[in-house]
């Protein structure tokens, strides 16, 4: 598998999703203006993912600040993870890895800033590590509730390319495979950015997987032919009652899934646990760029000229209709998951 | 509004569908083949309008077949009609057109072929105008479940440009904008062909009535907001039991309307209710082109190369999810529909 981020020798490269499945190419970022451009415009997506990209561009922005003064130094730092913050508001892991970053500044007050950047470089390359190793661990866990010849449904791109690599709602489907299941997945296209089409299809295509493509519209469909035995998304973030928001739509299939009495799993790492709001009413949906419902891929036109447009890129599923949530420490019921693991 | 569908002195001229709301241009028929074949590429589409099609197609037809003896005039005449009935499954009005005009032609076995062709050509014509008051009456109708202020959802187009003119579930929300009411429209665009964000939304705006178009997957997402107050949809096919073909994507917006408690109507001319058959579970589903999910509008493809696709153009929803249906002939529980307008 390609990987989706990776840090090299002082450069960031970020694998360009907005070009897949069409063209493999790759973005150098060499400043941390050029990661948060990339989070921005989905260049790299997926919640563990961009938190992943959040801690390497504060590696690069901190071997940007040219000082010796740790009071000169923190200020600076602190406007450019703020910039970073202010990319995309609704995964909870791009300020967690934040939050992780600027705890390690701030604790180590008393070194060098030259040895502060060292360490801020070095945690932003465990973040990736933990992360890879996370996701096959929900991937272990996950695999338990899927049986031989399943069929899942998933939304959106959970996958290797939404994390540091294998992927969560994916990584459980990779896990299930490698034990030798047979099983069969249904990805959502996931409009308006498709990528359920662009992403989720070509990783587990080129994964040897059994996949058909579908799309949005589709899923209840399936559904009402007996044709889905489960549904597995991911998550950009979980309130300490379980309620969870995730790509548009997923509030949607998790309705159908009830509907036809199918479990609704959602899988992410523990970070996207979020133990500081109560709900999901408190979680701020991203409202983006009509033109991504109006155009295609930004490049054809599909609606008519001046028509309104809505594009929340988030939903809420509300916890009663989510059966478990797939974590590297365990399978939660949602109403567990805020005692448990909400720090 | 420009005319969907029109007979111009032997030609049928269609307005070609596939090329809005980008271009407004016309294909001009001057046999049934071109009209089988603007069925077949949803140059016009909608289940009325392709009603009114294969009428008018029947109409060309029977000007083609060069003889003045009925037994020889009858056994092209039905080659004809299997070849037009063979263009789509799914919507019953295709069928129901054919048999009356299938119907016509026999009553009148004793005339002359010239009459024939002559009593053909009028009642095509007479299908079409039919349509367009039959549509008035559907929108006088249902406005009376539209208040003042409702925000409607609808799926697919079901208007004008579905039908001879004026539209079915479009027809309500225009009759209620006549009466005067504040309406507000969300059209979903209606994947895979997009016929919300290129028809609905274009008709609507045109109209002046105010639409703001979403994907499928965020019908949800703003039911869950209580930002829809209705849903109202069109049907290709109306069991006895009420069950009803419409759209892919019409069932999972019918679940949605229920688990919200909003009322779900399907609005449709009593052509479209087949009392042959007892339950949706008899419905053909029209599986279409993968190639209608992997490229968009035929141009660009948004899906790895090769990959698996579903690809079914319309699903059922139970007659236990619509509120009502409204005809021309009034508006039925969907139990009712079988016996009182199941012919």
């Amino acid at each position: 598998m390609i990987p989706t981020i990776e840090w090299k020798e002082g450069v960031v490269r970020i694998l360009d999703q907005s070009r897949l499945p069409d063209e493999v190419s790759f973005v150098d970022c060499k400043d941390y203006r050029m990661v948060a451009h990339c989070i921005r415009e989905l260049i790299i997506r997926g919640a563990p993912a961009i938190g992943i990209a959040a801690a390497m561009g504060l590696a690069l922005g901190a071997r940007e600040i040219d000082t010796a003064d740790y009071d000169k130094f923190i200020v600076r730092f602190s406007e450019i993870a703020d910039t970073i913050a202010s990319t995309r508001p609704t995964a909870v892991n791009l300020f967690w890895a934040i939050e992780r970053i600027r705890g390690l500044v701030n604790k180590n007050k008393g070194k060098s800033v030259e040895d502060i950047r060292s360490l801020v470089c070095d945690e932003a390359k465990n973040i990736l590590e933990e992360d890879i190793s996370s996701n096959r661990q929900i991937g272990r866990n996950g695999a338990k509730l899927i049986e031989d010849g399943d069929t899942v449904l998933t939304h959106c791109n959970a996958g290797a390319l939404a994390t540091g690599g294998y992927g969560t709602a994916l990584g459980v489907i990779r896990a299930a495979h490698e034990e030798g299941k047979k099983i069969k997945v249904f990805a959502d296209e996931t409009r308006p950015v498709l990528q359920g089409a662009r992403l989720t299809a070509w990783e587990l295509k080129e994964d040897g997987i059994d996949v058909t493509l579908i799309t949005d519209n589709m899923a209840g469909y399936m559904m009402s032919r007996d044709l889905v035995d489960l549904c597995i998304v991911g998550a950009d973030r979980i309130a300490a009652n379980g309620d969870t928001a995730n790509k548009i739509g997923t509030y949607t299939v998790a309705v159908l899934a009830r509907e036809h009495g199918i479990p609704f799993y959602v899988a992410a790492p523990s970070s996207t646990v979020d133990g500081s709001i109560s709900s999901g009413n408190e979680i701020v949906i991203e409202e983006r760029n009509p033109e991504e419902v109006t155009h295609i891929m930004g490049k054809i036109r599909v609606a008519p000229i001046g028509v309104s447009v809505a594009n929340p890129a988030f939903d809420v599923t509300p916890a009663r209709y989510i059966t478990a949530i797939i974590t590297e420490k365990g399978v939660f019921k949602p109403e567990e998951i805020g005692k448990t693991l909400g720090s």
